[in-house]
């Protein structure tokens, strides 16, 4: 299955628990009828310092939100004012619009709801192709190392890879030399460039080593669980200048796992220790492939 | 929420395990854009004495089988042809027209088959109401007892309604005197009608009494899991010439529950007897409310 096919089965079937969130989402989608527009599900979103939403669906090239409410959301003014507040939070934080389905109605008027919001989400795709910003959703495409091949790749671009034989195709390295046995190692050295290594951090603990990266993604944190493993990490690489460009492995919220690219990092002298870990730092945002 | 929403949104989720069938099935539904159409989930094809078939959905007013084939019916040879005979054997057996989305393809792909499904059966839609033998869809309307109330219903009618207060309202029956403290008395005496006895069976065990109704739909068995409760009960009616207006409760495939009218039955003296219960057969497939 592609990737596009096995993302959208995910996410409608995510939504399946609820039965009309399911209804009126999936209506949304085959009614919009474009696969070149990206939609998101529970996009997580920053309200205050200690307050966040994860709005039901996102559709990031045009910043629209939308919410399907079920009809419990009616059924106190405390929940419709506190449903209120929260767009208004939303829009104000994020710029974005938020669109929001009330379930209580007949099929009709479900249908047409979502069919008003169909039309607001087409005419911003409008404005977006009017001024050469639209960027369609090819996930396909772009999940496939050819396409990057030779170009320059900033971490704006996205590039979210499928596995670890794909990275090393980017780079043109030897993927059988990443293996060890059953084991596979964690990165590989660049084929031409000196000191620099081409890594994988993951967000699940493999082999008792554990990467974290910050939420501005400007900090990965390596470590190890075994604190004899650590120390001696920290004493290889507390003072080496190796660069890493790394792809960091995790798992999005439809359960599908990509290797996407964080930019190029090297050892945070000041905050590595033998306690924490090697801190790695964001030293450069681009790599050319 | 009214009955066609629960219906569809119960029905699409029914199908939430198999991501594509779901995603395929919601797309069809969605942009055949026409709430009048009716759709079933898993219908019931009798292919030979012992082997029958569900298909994924079917389209009664049109006669239209569909079904989505995941990407494992096509792993083996034998599977492709055992499929190819079911799909023969069910076109056979009902006169119905059975068509196939290969989800093998790529996102695009399978759309392109959803449209060419949505065209036939659109134009198989056409025809029917071209010879006015289009019966729109319209589950709340006729779930309602005020939409029968002074017709001639019969069995073809499929009059399903949602409870035994709106079985009393068709037939101006004393709902209250349907209650026994907290127990529900199983059926009432036609206000007006002598010696006719509105029922309404149910397929569940209560208070020990169970129906069965065959698969023809003209006998219903009335029995007791208590063997004195049952030998009185065939004392008191193998020579009753009671009638009873039956109205089957049951739970259907999407977990909702209906009184669906069956018609008018009367004891079959030659069939009862203590061992197996009161046996009430067909007499008539209609009844004036």
């Amino acid at each position: 299955m592609n990737y596009k096919l096995e993302y959208l089965t995910k996410l409608f079937q995510k939504t399946s628990k609820k039965g009309i969130e399911n209804y009126c989402l999936s209506r949304l989608w085959h009614r919009l009828n474009d696969d070149t527009i990206k939609i998101i599900p529970q996009q997580y979103v920053n309200r205050h310092v200690d307050k966040y939403a994860l709005t039901d669906v996102f559709f990031p090239q045009v910043k629209i939100h939308v919410e399907v409410n079920e009809p419990a959301h009616y059924e106190s003014k405390e929940r419709i004012e506190e449903d209120k507040r929260r767009k208004i939070d939303i829009e104000r934080k994020t710029g974005h619009q938020v669109f929001t389905i009330d379930c209580r109605k007949e099929v009709n008027e479900i249908h047409k709801q979502i069919d008003d919001i169909i039309l607001k989400i087409q005419s911003a795709i409008k404005i977006e192709k009017g001024k050469n910003t639209f960027k369609p959703w090819n996930p396909d495409e772009e999940r496939n190392p050819i396409f990057w091949k030779g170009k320059r790749i900033s971490i704006k671009d996205e590039v979210s890879l499928n596995n670890i034989e794909d990275i090393c195709h980017l780079f043109n390295a030897d993927f059988k030399k990443t293996k060890r046995g059953y084991l596979s190692r964690g990165g590989i050295n660049h084929p031409t460039l000196d000191n620099l290594h081409i890594w994988w951090p993951s967000a699940f603990t493999r082999s008792g080593w554990l990467n974290t990266i910050n939420s501005d993604e400007t900090e990965i944190i390596e470590s190890n669980k075994d604190i004899n493993t650590r120390k001696n990490h920290f004493k290889e690489y507390q003072n080496s200048s190796q660069k890493r460009c790394a792809f960091f492995h995790y798992k999005d919220v439809l359960g599908i796992t990509s290797y996407k690219f964080k930019g190029i990092f090297s050892v945070d002298k000041n905050k590595s220790n033998s306690k924490d870990g090697i801190v790695w730092k964001r030293t450069s945002d681009y790599i050319d492939t």
